[in-house]
């Protein structure tokens, strides 16, 4: 098909951000685009069509906004996980490992029941340990992991791997190399 | 009409969060509840219905989940407000004043091109300064606000006066007084 726009036509990509060597993976643009908003959404869910989904967890902070649409899209509830200290009521924690140093998130003890089928989203999956961390504590509340839906992956960063590994479903839209 | 739930029924009030004397009012049960999240969307789109809306601006964080739910109900553009250093592109950045010392937020300076048509949304209007900034930036681009949307107004605080001494529509679904 000619003319066709994929996700990755609307990704800008910014070298050296943050840090020198950097090829930074900017979904704004995506977002700010209605057509290509609206079709990443529709891509996100492609592979759940027709599954219960109970809860979708988005991770701060670009999580938020693309778990914000399909909660909406699908009319179910949306559960924030976020940086330690954000949430305002009695949480459960978990640590995970940075390149240089810790970090730790949190979620609503009561954010998710035992049994439901929670589908995880976020905007972009590098190393994983973020979204693995993510994985245990909606597991700790006794939720099922539907699967983990990103924008883009890194593969040369291992996340896939390393959360397919724990038995995670992953589903990306697309995927850039050499990163 | 009986058993009618409101906006206000889905809101945890949580005592001395963040601070001693703080009546925290958390909307994440409002967003985690399929029906409680649903009728917000809707009820925060009730006055623009039937106007042209071109972008949807969400303030950092919570205002990420809103707006990503309304770009997408409305087919529409979202963009992000973010605190100083997160966004990775060419920004402007708007100063204001904290309670203790001062803030900055910052917005792509391609995120609104001149004469669209905006919508400012966030959680809780409190002394309305971080919607303040965001408003300042959006006009900074050219956008016209149609109005600022929240979920929780907290009258006392004064963030409504200010706003619309600004000349801006302010609309939110519920108030709390005595906060």
């Amino acid at each position: 098909m000619k003319n066709r726009l994929n996700v990755e036509d609307y990704i800008r990509t910014i070298p050296d951000f943050p840090h020198q060597g950097i090829m930074f993976r900017d979904v704004t643009t995506l977002f700010n685009d209605p057509r290509g908003f609206r079709m990443a959404i529709d891509l996100l869910l492609h592979p759940y069509a027709g599954l219960q989904i109970d809860r979708v967890v988005g991770l701060e902070a670009r999580g938020f906004i693309l778990g914000g649409a399909i909660a909406h899209q699908l009319s179910t509830g949306f559960v924030p996980i976020r940086k330690k200290g954000k949430l305002p009521w009695r949480t459960i924690a978990q640590d995970y490992v940075l390149e240089y140093g810790e970090a730790t998130v949190e979620i609503h003890e009561d954010a998710i029941q035992p049994g439901e089928q929670v589908l995880i989203v976020d905007d972009l999956l590098a190393t994983g340990g973020t979204a693995e961390a993510g994985i245990k504590l909606v597991e700790r509340l006794g939720g099922n992991i539907l699967g983990c839906a990103f924008v883009v992956d890194l593969p040369d960063l291992g996340g896939r791997r390393r959360l397919e590994g724990l038995g995670v479903d992953v589903h990306a839209l697309c995927s850039f190399e050499g990163d």
